[in-house]
């Protein structure tokens, strides 16, 4: 199957696995070669969202299956039936997509009459699942710290019955910051395969999951090929596709067409459903004097709705029938911030807020039901104003990981909102929120192509490891200390491969200096061979490197030495002497 | 002069002026068109960098002269004879340029004997001078906080006597934030039109000083065509030059070849020098357990010359002779940081801030000889330290203003550093820094083009704005409130022409919908005409605007409204009863 995949993104880079007993774990191994003095450099190993790859046409392994059928509590039914309605009524993929299809059939499952199958569920039973040792390997902690975070609600791991092709993973503040892409169907693309190709394409960059957000037709097929195709979890909005069915007109939303749509996307294994349950009916005024209203296509159509019909909205009164259903499935609300502020001067408004403590409730009332809960959050906020979401949330909604688009720190940079929201993204994820759902230079703008769905996933990689490092999570620092030692050492290919993404980085390179020569050579192009910091600095250090004194000076301790400086004065210069009288102490690094 | 700008950045962008007696200050006009309910909307003015535009040849009007001159103490002289080494053994240009010039011819102004003529001698006496007076204008304060500021050295004016040309401008926490890009020479320019061009398009985008680093032949006459033709302040690190009349031998430089190199470059006009009095021998040997040791060519020169000599730094023994010859032509130290963190892992080390220590010392020398100083800042360092840097900096330079460079907030994104440094940047403003010096994606990789210029100048004023939001900075917020108000309004064009970069938002949206209809649709690519959340936001603002009893609920203020809500539980639809029993508070807003 590996052939059909996209390449590794380097040749330096290799499919690896991981294990603990019998938990396998695919990273991406990254080789390096010697320093200049001789000395090895291990492989550098990195978390990989990418998969194993998959042949469209045949799907992935399912490779979760044993272990879902194992705990004894799902069984096999028929599954709802198929309507035309579903991938709407000009679908032309439908039948193709049958034809084509050469990977296994399945019916769907779910929890047996009575029995909850989510991971909340089994974790605060205190149970350790196969998918809870396979996050902990990931995350490179203990599996009782996972079922720990998973039974307090501070961390959830999307995992559908109905998507044991998934590797799972985990979302919460304890672990690394993950990153979401989103993509969807566009009325260009000619065939299944080129949305499995958005797909890998997205999680080859860095996509932790990935919400399938299409509108129109062919909308149920796209998403099956999506889910047989993906490593990663699954996130809808699933209102998108009830509105498909009621011709895009709002006011004729029912919760009956609601919940059918909710099963059948369930039945294929979608692992996360926002859900717009926070837009009550007597927020909606509260954006009536906001700059920009409402900027939430859910929020908006549910606003509508309730106007609409002067009702209180039908994902509230009917969350709890919501949550029953969830629990058969195990799939993760994520709870919508439907009247997010949409630019910098309706950030942390009332409608805002209003809308965020009814999440807090509907948080405790999924809780109640053993079901999977993370918020969503901003949007556009003001750089002073971040924290404040992501403590409000965290204390309102008692913990449950928060999941912000962005937040974008200005408005005045369409085109670059990739960037404003990278700024916001890293300071909120700095704090404790624990995904970023991506932004691409194309927001406000117009749809992501595939160098946009690239830009956005590295973008986001970037916020989510500064935040990271930030945080102090334990190995964060590897690959940047394993860069910045390729880079002080002139193993350009090293730089290259340890960089987010090495195409880009030789490419610039070669801009300026291309040939191999200049890869090997000891300066770069910024400053040429006379002129090169890095290399007087290797001097430097060569120089009193092999000065007894001099080491004698770095064995006394940093903090020490500094404080004799500054007590020596203005005469300056460590004479032998000076250095001799400095107390030895501890390097403390 | 004005035809051989380069072109306003949008047709409804135009060149204004704003005045106070005999001020005028230039300003972007932007206009905007009428809502659709026919409310016009005001021209929204920005601070403008660009400057009128020149001619190469001619360079710009001496408009500062006047000033200059009336303060009776500075006197013209001949000036130090040129010497072939100014512009290096293999120049080309001079003899070229010499014949282009078609300007006017000054001999240099200092001041005179035993006379400062600095902003911030005259700030300390209580005077407030015409440049104090125009920076107010620009800044929308009152000249005595500029006079204020600048005297108690919180806030520099760079402004050589001998760049009469330059609009004066403020770097200080109290102000706007500002940015810098560097520019330098490069083998392949063939004329000085083109170098001068590289000054122009970095101040159409927004750059408030721009650093002159260019290395190798030609670099006097590269320099005066830039002063000439430069609206900003221009910087440089004179060591550069030095080292080039030394042929590169960092060990061949001497304190009398630096000192005729400062003067020479005070004499064209250099507004601010960064110099890297900072690195003292005795700091060296902390370098050498670094994970990249010193990163900072100006910094490797002087340990390397430190080293080569086994003696203090020239910079820092003869400091006070620096600063008096600053003091007679108003040029501000930049102290430079030499021995800034070149990664992660050295972030906020011994020997940074050992270093930061000096330049606190030495900050307080030069304020000794009223010479303004500003302070120069890491490189590299994770979120979390980010702020240390600031607050340390603040502290033990007694408030001198902050010049950082990014920091990147990590190692692992060669190609994407502009972004990685955007987000240090950001923050790092936020809590006080004064100015940017701004990151292109090329660095750590080759030479920056044209396109990576406009993107690091475009990509820190995102960062900088972003830091003046955050900050409160009265009037920041006006163009993100045009620009979210006209996105509302679907009034494209107006977006456009608000943005940083109005060509690259309109050609993002003309890739998915070209027509100019599209511009005026109230709906866009992203939900298309039958699903748009804007436009069912308006919807919603149409219905609940007419209706009596909602006006009311939005007069009874925000803040009660969604307590009462919150009071009214779960059954919740605000009725009539229900409105009318909230109590009318005042809305504060």
């Amino acid at each position: 199957m590996r052939s059909h995949a996209l390449p590794e993104v380097h040749p330096q880079h290799r499919l690896a696995t991981i294990s603990d007993g019998d938990i396998e774990v695919p990273v991406t191994a990254i080789s390096l070669s010697d320093s200049p003095d001789g000395t090895p450099n291990d492989d550098v190993l990195v978390y990989r969202t990418a998969g194993p790859g998959s042949e469209p046409e045949v799907g992935l392994p399912p490779t979760r299956a044993e272990w879902i059928a194992s705990r004894g509590d799902i069984g096999t039914y028929a599954g709802r039936p198929r309507t035309l309605s579903d991938d709407g009524r000009s679908a032309v993929r439908r039948g193709e997509a049958s034809r084509a299809w050469r990977g296994g059939r399945r019916d769907p499952v779910r929890g047996l009459d009575g029995r909850t199958v989510t991971q909340l569920h089994y974790a605060r039973r205190g149970e350790i699942t196969a998918e809870m040792r396979y996050v902990a390997l990931r995350e490179g902690c203990s599996a009782e710290l996972v079922r720990q975070e998973v039974a307090a609600g501070r961390a959830i791991i999307p995992a559908n019955v109905n998507h044991p092709e998934s590797e799972p993973m985990i979302i919460g503040r304890a672990f690394l910051t993950k990153i979401n892409a989103n993509i969807g169907n566009s009325a260009v693309t000619s065939s299944i395969a080129e949305e499995v190709e958005k797909l890998t394409w997205a999680t080859r960059w860095g996509a932790d999951t990935v919400m399938d957000l299409s509108t129109g037709d062919d909308i149920h097929t796209t998403r099956e090929w999506i889910l047989r195709n993906s490593p990663v979890p699954i996130g809808t909005v699933p209102i998108y596709q009830a509105l498909e069915k009621v011709d895009g007109d709002a006011a004729a939303l029912t919760w009956d067409v609601f919940r059918d749509t909710v099963i059948e996307q369930c039945e294929q294994g979608v692992d996360y459903m926002t859900i717009h349950a926070g837009v009550r009916l007597a927020y909606v005024p509260l954006t009536a004097e906001r700059v920009t209203g409402i900027v939430s296509r859910g929020g908006s159509i549910m606003a509508g709705w309730c106007l609409a019909h002067h009702e209180e909205s039908f994902l509230y009164t009917h969350f709890d029938e919501l949550c029953e259903i969830f629990a058969r499935y195990d799939v993760a609300f994520s709870l919508g911030d439907g009247l997010r502020p949409g630019s910098i001067a309706d950030a942390n408004d009332e409608a805002q807020l209003a809308e965020l403590r009814t999440l807090g409730e509907l948080t405790q009332r999924a809780w109640e039901h053993d079901v999977q809960v993370m918020v969503e959050g901003p949007g556009h906020v003001p750089l002073h104003l971040v924290r404040e979401n992501v403590e409000l949330e965290q204390d309102w909604c008692h913990g449950a990981p928060f999941y912000t688009l962005g937040p974008l720190v200005t408005d005045i940079a369409p085109g670059y909102d990739h960037i404003t929201s990278a700024i916001g993204a890293a300071t909120i994820a700095q704090f404790g929120t624990a995904m970023l759902c991506y932004v691409t230079p194309k927001e406000h703008l117009g749809l992501p192509n595939r160098d946009d769905v690239k830009t956005g996933v590295i973008t986001y990689k970037i916020a989510a490891h500064a935040a990271d490092l930030a945080k102090g999570h334990p190995g964060a620092r590897v690959r940047d200390d394993a860069l910045s030692k390729a880079r002080f050492e002139f193993r350009w290919h090293d730089q290259f491969a340890l960089s987010l993404d090495p195409e880009t980085a030789m490419a610039f390179h070669d801009e300026t200096l291309p040939a191999e020569p200049a890869k090997t050579a000891h300066f770069c192009s910024m400053c040429g061979p006379k002129f090169c910091s890095m290399r007087i600095s290797q001097d430097i250090r060569d120089a009193y490197g092999s000065a007894a004194e001099q080491r004698a000076v770095v064995e006394a301790g940093f903090a020490e030495k500094s404080r004799q400086f500054v007590e020596l004065g203005s005469s300056v210069y460590v004479s032998d002497e000076a250095v001799d009288a400095v107390e030895v102490v501890e390097v403390v690094r």
